[in-house]
């Protein structure tokens, strides 16, 4: 055994509001024994996601936030240094829930392999991943659009909201895409083929969102809450289906926010045009995780649906890049490659 | 024809926030000739429902509410007087949606016939009627309760609460009412033997409801907005459901309440949980009708379901009885009785 010691990214301090670079620090540890049944990882791929800003409060008793000095929680992609597990060897390519860190001792049953022929391995970090599974899982078994139907997606240029608007494209759908810059809505015109792109930092969205559907809102799918919300909501027709899938905009607030209270005329406009609202987490299909990633790569493939990631190098950029995340910097998926792979 | 005039309730001047008799006015006028396939109906019995507070606002392009100096509008059942429509006879006892006044004529396909051997006519317009499908659709078709699971119903004394919570005990759930008053939760937990009760105007509402709910909540009847559904909110089990039915509590508000702001939290809510809001119209089950107005015939004459109805004789008192009803002074589905059946 050569491999002395992992570097990670630690939480420092808890965020008050939205984190800066000094909620977080570096941190060199000793690299434990490996057990029966377990492997040691180099980490290659990091993935950075709106969630773990949940991650840095201090939590509830069902869901505790990471303690103040332990490492950062993520989503990785890493090959296999050693192996002390039957199913595994030197060089595989893995993926699981590991760290922000370089290297990671962990029992080999929480690892799934990967091959690297079906598509680059970092995809199970984007697009085959929980990114792409949330778009799809959302959009389609909860929003359920029908060709024809106008399918709003926030943070469309985003790692979800990318893939949700390209498969509504492909379902038949009129998409038009919200992002915040006019470079994201360009690209959206000119690279996504959306039939509409509106700039949320525009004073004037909801004119302009409301220019953009001239039919109504069949599908919105959530991400992000705050104002991009109170635009839509005026606009969703009758039955229209909300996948709601994150609330970016809040993950960072503090309190509750002042009034007036938009609740009552949300629980009006809810019985009023008959919409379904349903919350969901990309972990409850599960079951169809297989076919799903079946699904995608062949559309990767084909060149049908386009995977846009946001790629920095070097684990000491994570802090930086997941800060910027937080205040749309990023253009797609944000990955940080911590070792040539 | 000996029938020379109506007697009608007229909306003389728009509420500002919560009805007032002085809202109304009482009118005669002069019944109009009766044309080639239209009918003359007497009126026997006058439903009142929460929504009629709608249709004395100003309304929209889309949704106009009742004009000053005309007659409300309401579900109706009554008595053929006159016919020129061979499909009905004098006597024929009917239901269809006409006004709050005595006679109407209408074209005789905007009538319905009933039969007065299943069950008594005014149930048409209670729990064979539309607030016994709103209650039978919005529970089956949206909650979708399973045996064993906590349903929590709102305003649970009243024509839908009572009914959504009697189906509920028939599924084999675990089920709570709220409802305004000791009385009315003396009723729910031995008339209707439900598992709990709880009385909203305690101002330990939210602390009542959860030690009545000690297993979360599966499915809550939404029918009232306002601080009983901030109460249940937090009980929400993962995975629940909410049928949007009504917000009685909203229907007399002006402009947007004050802060705070409740709705980034309840977005939150939505996404942590997978919460599964549905709001829902009983005429967008129209196809159903006639499938549920025979299972819900075969349950009340076998006693398994209860019909509980606030009954008052008179057209005038019509006024009095709605704006009663809209402060929860109903025990059951609000009637008038404006002529002897």
């Amino acid at each position: 055994m050569t491999y002395q010691s992992a570097r990670s990214i630690v939480l420092k301090s808890r965020p008050v509001g939205e984190p800066v670079d000094a909620n977080f620090s570096i941190m060199e540890t000793a690299i434990p024994p490996i057990g029966e049944g377990q492997v040691l990882v180099e980490t290659l791929w990091l993935s950075l996601d709106p969630y773990m800003r949940e991650h840095m409060n201090v939590g509830t008793p069902d869901a505790p936030g990471v303690e103040i000095g332990q490492p950062m929680r993520a989503d990785t992609v890493g090959r296999i240094l050693h192996s002390r597990d039957p199913g595994m060897v030197l060089g595989d390519i893995v993926t699981g829930y590991t760290f922000w860190q370089t290297h990671t001792v962990c029992d080999a049953n929480e690892l799934r392999k990967l091959d690297p022929h079906i598509a680059p391995p970092r995809t199970a970090l984007s697009i085959l991943g929980m990114t792409g599974m949330t778009a799809y899982m959302g959009l389609l078994r909860i929003g359920k659009p029908t060709s024809g139907e106008t399918v709003v997606v926030a943070a469309a240029t985003g790692p979800v909201g990318s893939v949700v608007a390209q498969i509504a494209r492909r379902q038949g759908c009129r998409v038009v895409g919200i992002a915040g810059g006019v470079d994201k809505c360009s690209y959206l015109l000119e690279q996504l083929s959306l039939d509409g792109a509106v700039n949320h930092h525009d004073p004037d969205l909801k004119r302009l969102l409301a220019e953009a559907c001239p039919a109504g809102i069949d599908v919105y799918f959530e991400n992000v809450g705050g104002r991009v919300w109170q635009a839509v909501l005026p606009l969703l027709n009758n039955f229209a289906r909300v996948p709601v899938c994150g609330q970016i905009a809040h993950y960072s607030d503090i309190g509750t926010p002042p009034g007036p209270n938009q609740m009552p005329a949300m629980m009006e406009t809810i019985l009023d045009r008959r919409l379904m609202l349903q919350g969901f987490m990309v972990f409850d299909f599960e079951a169809e995780a297989d076919s799903f990633r079946a699904e995608m790569a062949e559309w990767l493939r084909s060149g049908e649906i386009i995977n846009l990631e946001d790629i920095t190098d070097g684990l000491d950029h994570a802090p930086s890049r997941f800060v910027g995340m937080l205040k749309g910097h990023n253009f797609g998926k944000t990955l940080i490659r911590v070792a040539a792979d």
